[in-house]
């Protein structure tokens, strides 16, 4: 949990926590074990904050959207657990990774388990024609996830794949998950189309301001911070976009650089230092905070006219300001 | 596609296929090649058909239910994918599996993409109510899958788990999913509960009876027949009902034969020879077929007071025969 998040919302994580342990079960299962080990001790819920902050914003309660904001939360640890499966990634949130402690079938089953857990949820919840409709919203998003995912594989270590092809899977990766759960709870809540697709595109915008502040973790924090380690995306070769616009603004000697680092074979803590030479000349790291502030703002603008969204105008900046 | 299910539905098959590339997409992405390569050539179909012939058995009609069947199908392909990463096996239905042919990462994702394709699928077809409670039934047979397979890589090298535990391994891998896509298709033709309840427990007696049938396909089928190789549960050390009702009635040196086999070192195929040899001399190939036609028994027991219900009963007679 991160200060950014928990701070305004003393009320909705206690219960939050409460929902997420009463749907997966209480751990009388190695399936329900892992799965609990993914979810506890949680990370920010940005998601399924963003849902009950959504829902409230038109008018209706947290309580409402409950279920189903526990609901994409597990989605969202699922996608995780299986992420680190691809990654290999040994660290998730300070801690071994499921796939580290339990293995790669048990990780790729408690991840599919966590899918069905959230989906369980989603489905649970009040009147049938909003609970399908914010499911087919959610269920969307996480096809395109899957897209992103599967992009992602195929631009690994590739630094000439372009800008436009990192923002494509950030918004496929994340952005149309934080967009659904905002839809999603403003759905839930019985909002008119304007005010529910208002909220989608503050949501998507919330999640690109915050997965661009992701990718420039590993340049600005520490380890002990991020709860991850920073040389993740350096060793499996992921052009991220710092990398990218670094490429783009490098002269001739730093392109050279960065493409022999993304051939592999630097051991990984040599080139994220050298990595991170590059992006400081090339100013690459202030280009891409500047591009996660833009989108923080596009973000807050979607909010007009909605009757209560003080709290949402408040995280879309602090996503955008993020150091954690 | 096998001989006993397409034999009566000529007409759902190809109603079926093209409802399926309609679902996933015309393999413009290496998601959709992936997803496509999985499904296509397509394997028995026998989930999405018992959802059909489930609802044309109410007096409903399989056009009502394709899109929810097609899901079905998805969905339970998805799990194969899985499946393959989880026992690395390189073939599938005859060919090189997902993972053999695209990779852990690529099979990870494709299977990803497959459940919230057939999952989206689920949620499009007809009015609110009974798609979200046929899609509850649905996501709940799929997290009883998820419990058995994590069962399954608990118990893997274990002859001691006894028959019940496999038993349970079996009801909760193959059962949930074939009760829930006839429950779900008489649900969404509109049939009452006593009705949908009774085609839920045939499709689970019919699942078990194909699931005993599939466990003995090594011992008693060529590989070019079943599309799979024989050895693979041996390499896999997974003990199945065979296995264990031979361990069940074996003298102390078969049992002792046994243990050693699964305790693995020996090579698959001596080790599936020396299996069968004591499957043969323990009458547990003859005992399994024998549940297997009892259970088959239990599902046409169901079928009574339907209005059309030959078809079903065809079906749940050939899961229990099949040699194939």
């Amino acid at each position: 949990m991160s200060v950014a998040v928990t701070s305004a919302d003393g009320t909705h994580i206690p219960l939050l926590e409460a929902e997420l342990l009463r749907r997966v079960g209480s751990g009388d299962s190695l399936l329900e074990l892992a799965c609990l080990d993914a979810l506890f001790p949680t990370g920010k819920l940005l998601r399924p904050v963003l849902c009950m902050e959504s829902a409230e914003s038109v008018g209706g309660t947290a309580d409402q959207v409950l279920a189903f904001a526990a609901g994409i939360e597990c989605l969202h640890v699922a996608s995780l657990v299986h992420d680190d499966i691809i990654d290999q990634d040994p660290v998730r949130r300070g801690r071994a990774s499921t796939i580290e402690q339990y293995g790669l079938a048990e990780a790729l089953v408690a991840g599919d388990g966590l899918s069905m857990a959230g989906l369980a949820a989603l489905l649970s919840c009040g009147p049938a024609e909003p609970v399908l409709h914010a499911a087919r919203v959610t269920v969307d998003a996480l096809r395109h996830m899957c897209q992103g995912l599967m992009r992602e594989t195929e631009i690994r270590g590739d630094l000439t794949c372009g800008v436009p092809t990192v923002l494509d899977v950030m918004r496929a990766k994340t952005a149309a998950l934080t967009g659904a759960a905002c839809q999603a709870g403003a759905i839930l809540a019985g909002a008119p189309p304007r005010q529910h697709q208002a909220l989608r595109r503050y949501g998507e915008q919330l999640g690109m301001a915050f997965q661009i502040r992701d990718d420039l973790l590993p340049y600005t924090a520490e380890d002990r911070i991020t709860g991850k380690t920073a040389i993740s995306d350096v060793a499996n070769l992921q052009p991220t976009l710092p990398v990218l616009l670094a490429y783009e603004a490098a002269d001739e000697t730093d392109r050279d650089r960065l493409t022999a680092l993304f051939h592999g074979g630097t051991d990984p803590v040599t080139a994220h230092r050298d990595i991170l030479a590059v992006l400081t000349r090339t100013g690459a790291l202030a280009k891409a905070a500047r591009m996660a502030s833009t989108c923080a703002e596009q973000a807050r603008a979607e909010l007009t006219g909605l009757p209560r969204s003080t709290r949402l105008a408040e995280l879309a900046t602090s996503a955008a300001d993020r150091q954690y």
